[in-house]
């Protein structure tokens, strides 16, 4: 029984995502097919690079993860398959697979050409229809990987935002805004408790345990659950309190109270 | 493995979708169900036809698709369920299935109105619930078509806008507008390479193949994945950019560069 | 075939929920796994005990129901499972079963602390992912309920609002708003008929039978799908007509004409 998810940008009224699903159910019938979303901001790759990171090993070995957030549909970019861990990740070459890549190497990657598994008619807009829900679909059923296409040399990968080390201060930044307004920050747990945390010109003081530990309404940093230092409002947002997003820096300053 | 798929315009966070469901699995424990779309604009029965459009037959035969997208519930509409292509719709006879009646002919159509297969108690505001999904497990778990009631004579659809021909002109309209903001028209691939493509009395040259051939920013006209000639924008939204939706007008004119 | 639903305020974006599908995935690979909603208001408590009660009794015995809204996580709240009339509940002891408990004593409950059954590391910020997703998941694949920790004495409830009643007047209140604006209220069947209704200063008169009863842009009263007098605009939103929200009060007054 494979089991297939499926991420994309689409949203769902358009019946896009449903159409996937159909030439999914149509070639490999027994496989389960799990949402993992479809509300991404519209070509966001960072976005969905960041999802596919949150569970794509928590699925089991033998699961084949379908990404579709692809604004360079229909451009020479290419369409991969890759091995990882034991999992599949079959997505544009555009980048939605940083996350897997950095934390596990892939052991075989092939560009999706072969044409016995796409659709008959591959359409230039549509490739989550004609050209990635097919091939998961195959491969699902027990068609090798190897025979989707030839291999692919060098995958595209998203630059990570790296930290910058001063003697008394660490400066990262803010790489993920959750539903919650939870901003996620590329500073590891190694480096949480370093200091004192500064965002937007506001003082945090140092990471504390859970949102409990603050007062409803009060900002707070604290370790997240992906393992990265998060700024969170206890009952509220972050991201609207401080008015910040994605790229905005963050600093931790050796010492600092609590 | 009785495939069910739903289409609604309830949204989820009410819990009247999983009620759906859960009379599903009460009945028929082993069926398969799959959600296409539930966010569909409040009783937009032409957005729900033009979505089921697009996926109904990619699924295998057997298939059985919900659509309850139904403001006139409780009123003397009826409830149908017909077999087309060897799918089943189960819906309102309101008009979602006109994509369907117009791509296949149904080869049998009841009105859903033997109680044996509704919930015992039938309420007058929620017919997902009582008429629908048990109607459709019942039909999942074997239950013959024609169990379900009277042959429906005639069906309720909807109008779908023709295309007006002038010596030098052809007339289309927007039909739909999807979650990136691409305009989708009823100009079929016979007519899209007529001439040069001109809406909201913005001039577009003739189709290009694919977004790619556009800058970013840059409005361009393209054959689109359901068929139709669209009018999107690279990297954005033509909605917006044009401020036009459902209904505007599209002009293809003969000759004209692209 | 042990069936699981999910109740969450995570959204699907971030990629929280399908974190969720992969633990039980991993654990209990056989498990059918349905979405029940993902979008409820962050930390609305009321609105999932409201919308778990549309749906729990409607699966069949053996579903497991995951909830997690959790504002709480990581405080002293507890984590509980209950069976139910033969389903099982599976959330944080926050108020989220409310109205299961109220329709059905629960005939066993838990609090879930057995590290065997959570993963390896729980963090602070994500019980989704850490504890309630591995116990449903085990459960699932057949471990007893009493296995995941000691019983739970009092669950904790949220309160629901009373009637009030006067000799030619009963008082009630907004409980629910959905997603079409229908104002749901906490009057029962049995009253529903005592007379006319009033709500933010405005007489709607007896209540109607269906939406179809009055013109499209009318406000009317009528029994919903729950058992509980709704307020709602044909075609329309009554909450947004009459702007108001959960907490409205709602009067009917003996006699009255329709």
């Amino acid at each position: 029984m494979p089991r297939i998810t499926l991420l994309t940008d689409f949203g769902t009224a358009d019946g896009y995502v449903a159409a996937m699903k159909g030439v999914i159910a149509s070639i490999a019938p027994a496989a389960v097919v799990e949402d993992a979303a479809h509300d991404l901001p519209p070509g966001d790759v960072h976005a969905a690079a960041w999802a596919l990171g949150r569970y794509w090993r928590l699925y089991p070995p033998g699961t084949i993860h379908v990404v579709v957030v692809d604004p360079g549909v229909g451009s020479a970019r290419r369409a991969l398959a890759a091995e990882v861990a034991g999992r599949t990740l079959v997505a544009p070459d555009n980048g939605v697979g940083t996350w897997i890549f950095d934390e596990a190497p892939p052991t075989r990657v092939v560009a999706i050409e072969n044409p016995a598994f796409l659709r008959e008619r591959v359409s230039r807009t549509f490739h989550g229809r004609d050209v990635f829900a097919p091939a998961a679909a195959h491969l699902a059923a027990g068609v090798p990987l190897v025979e989707l296409g030839p291999p692919l040399g060098e995958v595209f990968r998203l630059e990570w935002p790296r930290l910058g080390f001063a003697p008394d201060t660490i400066r990262g930044e803010v790489v993920h805004v959750d539903r919650f307004g939870n901003l996620i920050t590329n500073v590891t747990e190694d480096w949480a408790s370093f200091g004192a945390v500064r965002v937007a010109g506001v003082d945090l003081g140092r990471p504390r345990r859970t949102y409990a530990d603050a007062e409803p309404g009060e900002l707070l940093a604290l370790m997240g659950s992906a393992g990265f230092l998060e700024v969170s409002v206890r009952d509220g947002s972050a991201a609207e309190q401080l008015g910040v997003g994605r790229g905005a820096p963050v600093e931790i300053r050796k010492g600092g109270t609590s």
